[in-house]
């Protein structure tokens, strides 16, 4: 499942440090900007010319789930289509121990039935604006880095915040080239999303994690949500059409989605960073808590479900860290890396003109021991691995809005601008469940992970601890804080800080006695990043000049389009073909012994002879995507629907750090199998005609 | 299960450092040496007095399984009972695609039909005597610790070769108390072992992860195995009767077995360096394992069959590692333990009879820094998590075999000495399967692990990979290495050093690529536990001065007898009753659904009807026992066998620290859930009868 990794995108900060990236000649590499698009590159390769209306349509037809995924509207009555394991984090939210939507899937027959998310947001990429001259002006080169921060952060507050007012739409000032460009980006925002359809987890995710990032592959990895406003379906005046036929082999196709964060031309300091800190890191705390969700799931049916969506997200990412940390072990890889770096640099010592630029690599390399050292504190108290849980998070945010809620817009932390205000009250707010047990569970290996990191005699642990165990202290503060109330964190939230004073809630209290320290790290992460920032931007100005500006910058889970061919690989001596049937689904089920989880849905065994067992079921294509990208609509040179990106295979997991297309493939549902499956096996057949553009919702 | 630790078992060193351990008065407490038996306190908390026929007989009827556990004969005609997940390395080891024992179980109508294991060595402990004043006068005042290591292991290697020598038994020379006792042991060695029964997984270890470590309990965790001598059932002096009533309420009960390793009086320096680095350090390295062993297992029942008993093994050592940190954790306990050395110290700071002893906990506390310092490298290179698969380790034993046997004996590495010839000659050369893509895959991962430590540019790391990824050199090492074939390590290992070199197997290089810096870091450690060993060795006789010697040594993974009743206990408010039936077990398999690892076999849902679902299953006591006691007999006041150890409860998982009694237990299937089983589940009344003295083999 290439998901963007919501370990991270929970946590404040941005742990990748991208720099910018350039395309190889005719390769079919590039996330590309949609108002930068390689019309070149295409017409040169597939003489193909998109025009600016095709762009925008397709631009403004693609979805971003805020969970961490890709989708597109699919009829003109808001219906959207992602994939089953995007829709995980609500289908989770919407369960309850009588209805285990996750695993057993949903079907709403008719629009009453369509339910509700929790917190679910939905963004419309509307516009794009270039806004780096506004923002360089406003950091001076005499600010030092502490300044230049913050100088930088005010500036991007004050242009959202106009935006903001002028056309409430969601606005956000996007740094792409590590700094080298902003864009303001403007989204509408769809916050009443209600679920139509989710198939069994087993189908959706046939073949489990051993099958994960694997090809050939067996997926039906769908799920269908309708936005509303005003409480009706809303209407949407960009929507994909569906290719009745789909996907073919060796046709060009187009992806328009999400990818979260590539490092492809960080600097080789900062990969070596990845490689031998940041991953291993992140590996280690991934298998700790893959080990303790399941562990606690294997307990009993309710635990599982309880636990279930943030567990496959684990193993999801557990799995795309290792092939990424295989892919920094290459010693080619790192050669590659080496050589280009040497090369530009070489470009950059021989020209006055990039005077500036000459040290940026090693300033940068100075900035990443600073976040080096730094950064183990700042997992612990600011990202919060040492308090992971809901209530921790909540309690926190109510802490802070109080403290920052005060301040001018521009002077408070990023995640509490008034531009944000929005999505984050969706979040606060909230009325998913949330399992006193399962909280508690979290909590106490998070606070004993503090305690090992830090060592118990730690004064931050020993303030954390209160003189008790871990278990103990994680059952009291869940037991007894009342921030799981939603109308409790309305009061504080609206009290101010005399109301969170007041409350003396022992979570918020505890969020309270890790703050400085919390804050203080951040800032020396902070700081240090804009100091990358600096030199990233003189780096890309130089890389610009020399190597030329038709490139895309590193992702950066804003809308970017990729392109490829649906086209099979070699591995092993032996040709993989580009597609599967749902032949291949049963035969894979029947020589695993139907075993878990290579076992079919009821369903499905039933259905069987009523399918046409060659229709098309998942295909590959050589276009550049990765996590984030799940979800991602599959477009045809009309601009019809013929996929849906679901995953990578495991060669193409390196794909953070470089393109390749040798045997690296996008995976994607084929459009036929979606309709075909819909009809035949759940008899959702007013769906599939939604769908075909038969009739109305 | 609570068998030994084998992550560490295979590895050189003990990872744990043991100090003197103190009886509280009048508790079931104490892991006893049979020639130390706490007569005082039976005779005045019971009125018992056990005879010296009494303890020699339970002694002899005792066995050692090197693998990990313990047993005991229950037959004259050598018949053998332990755990199943004691026999699990036989079991694994026995499997192929065909057949897998170790989840399906097994049964021997006849004795021919009794399998032979690989490598399985049970030791019988013969007799007990007391060395120290030999090997303490070996070691003068006036050497340094680098010359006093020397001279401790080659006085060792001496007293044990001779013994060897006198009585052809295996002699193994004890460090007790942490160097304040050293006892020579000679143990009758059985080879020739084969598998007479065992009961399929699903049952002897029901409840699986979820339930291990946890009570009510409902588990026939038991196998059977057969000693032979000269292709015959070895003729058995001393063995068990059966009680053909087991174990009841409130009765006094006796343990006889082989608890690994307890660490109950390391001083705080100790304790805290456990609590901090090791701990920590152990169950990450648990966790990775875990993750990998599951992932690959989920990919096919073959593979989950090849990675079954290291998983379980891993699983295992996870929960009693989680359950031993939460009790480090607990300040209670830290408290106690400052107390107590505080105490201590006080005392002999009092006395100038212990003058040598003042600044003990100091040198101690100096010389687990030095220890701290190097045990990350030591756990890479010579315990070999950088290199975790059996193909290095044979590796290994053939290089260092070549370089140390034509040492004089006292001055070899001590795994090579004379007197430990036969044990390492059997598991050299043992015929146990070797599976190359699950080897590729251990060491695929070792390797990464290595460089993640060391960093990808460190130069061991440089060395080892020769500009290949982690992936690419396990995969050739493997293909490429000829030690999986018995023949060609018998030819090298008589070829002595001439033939190591000339043979060039690329695994052997390997470990000759990194074996000065292993042997250098070896000995690093080695001095300091000799600093240690000699700090502890006069504390403990201060200790003895000041609190008496009526106490016990920590574990030592050697023959000891413990005492209790068969108790229940109070938990969360409610009564939890000593005893289940099983009633309990159909009941418990259907309150889950019957789901993994829940399900029963077929056998036992068909044997429902024939069972008296009143017959008890398995039952607690307050004996003082830990990992390494399973299989251990527990006998009452007549030395006949009621039940047999098989596990301890959560509450339990702290007596590697501390005896409590209040809610630890130790947990044993009860010897009538086993006679019953035997004849109406398994039909296998040939082995019942034999049990219950009814009849010969």
């Amino acid at each position: 499942m290439i998901i963007t990794n919501r370990l991270h995108s929970k946590s404040g900060l941005t742990a990748l440090f991208l720099t910018l990236a350039a395309a190889t000649s005719l390769a079919d590499e590039g996330m590309w900007l949609f108002n930068q698009p390689p019309r070149a590159l295409l017409k040169e390769k597939y003489n193909f010319e998109p025009s600016t209306a095709w762009l925008d349509h397709l631009q403004q037809a693609s979805v971003r789930f805020n969970s961490g995924g890709s989708g597109s509207f699919v009829s003109e009555d808001g219906l959207v289509m992602s994939n089953h394991h995007v829709g995980a984090d609500a289908l989770q939210k919407l369960g309850d121990k009588d209805h285990n939507y996750l695993r057993d899937g949903f079907f709403a027959r008719t629009l009453a039935e369509e339910k509700r998310c929790h917190d679910l947001e939905l963004n419309v990429l509307v516009s794009i604006e270039d806004v780096t001259d506004r923002v360089n002006a406003a950091v001076k080169t005499d600010m030092i880095p502490e300044q230049a921060f913050l100088a930088r952060r005010k500036v991007i507050a004050e242009i959202e915040k106009e935006s903001l007012d002028r056309t409430g739409l969601r606005s956000d000032v996007v740094t792409l080239y590590q700094g080298g460009q902003y864009h303001l980006y403007r989204f509408k925002r769809y916050t009443d999303v209600r679920l139509v359809f989710a198939p069994e987890q087993q189908i959706a995710f046939f073949g489990g994690d051993p099958d994960n990032f694997e090809y050939p592959r067996y997926d039906l990895d769908i799920c269908f949500f309708r936005v509303y406003e005003n409480g009706k379906p809303a209407r949407i005046p960009h929507w994909l059409r569906w290719s009745r036929a789909g996907a073919a082999e060796n046709e060009l196709i187009f992806v328009s989605g999400h990818p979260g964060r590539t490092a492809r031309l960080l600097t080789l300091a900062e990969i070596e960073y990845q490689r031998d800190v940041l991953f291993p890191e992140t590996l280690a705390w991934l298998h700790r808590r893959e080990v303790l969700l399941t562990a606690y799931g294997a307990r009993s049916e309710e635990n599982a479900r309880r636990a279930r969506d943030d567990l496959l997200g684990v193993q999801n990412s557990r799995k795309a860290r290792e092939g990424g940390l295989a892919g920094l072990l290459d010693p080619a890889f790192i050669a590659s890396k080496q050589a280009a770096e040497r090369a530009l640099k070489n470009a950059v010592a021989q020209d006055p003109k990039y005077a500036n630029a000459r040290d940026a690599w090693d300033r940068i390399a100075a900035a990443q021991r600073v976040i080096s050292e730094n950064a183990p504190m700042h997992r612990l108290l600011e990202s919060g691995r040492g308090f992971n849980c809901e209530l921790f998070g909540i309690a926190r945010t109510l802490l802070r809005a109080a403290d920052e809620r005060p301040k001018p817009d521009g002077e408070r932390l990023s995640e509490f601008r008034e531009s944000g205000r929005a999505s984050l009250e969706l979040n606060l707010f909230s009325t998913k469940p949330i399992y006193d047990d399962y909280e508690q569970l979290c909590l106490a290996d998070s606070l004993t992970f503090l305690a090992e990191r830090l060592g118990a005699r730690h004064p931050i642990v020993e303030r954390v601890l209160v003189g008790k165990s871990p278990r103990q202290r994680a059952a009291e503060l869940v037991k007894d804080t009342k921030v799981k109330d939603v109308a409790f964190r309305r009061k504080l939230y609206e009290g101010g800080k005399a109301a969170v004073d007041a409350a003396r809630d022992p979570m918020i209290e505890l969020a309270r006695a890790v703050d400085a320290e919390a804050r203080a790290v951040r800032q020396i992460i902070e700081t240090q990043e804009e100091i990358k920032r600096q030199a990233h931007a003189q780096i890309a100005a130089a890389r610009f000049a020399i190597q030329g500006t038709s490139t895309y910058p590193d992702a950066t889970f804003t809308l970017r389009l990729a392109f490829g061919v649906v086209k099979g690989y070699d591995e092993n001596g032996k040709h993989v073909p580009c597609q599967t049937t749902f032949a291949g689904l049963y035969e894979r089920s029947r020589e695993q012994g139907g075993r878990p989880p290579f076992d079919l849905p009821e369903r499905w065994i039933k259905a069987r002879r009523r399918l046409d067992l060659n229709t098309p079921l998942n295909f590959v294509s050589t276009a550049d995507i990765i996590g984030g990208n799940s979800g991602s609509p599959v477009v045809n040179k009309n601009g019809e629907l013929v996929g849906i990106i679901f995953d990578g295979n495991i060669q193409s997991l390196v794909l953070d750090f470089y393109y390749t297309e040798e045997q690296a493939r996008a995976l994607a549902v084929h459009s036929s199998a979606i309709t075909h499956a819909l009809r035949r096996v759940y008899g959702a057949n007013r769906l599939a005609d939604e769908l075909e553009g038969r009739r109305r919702r």
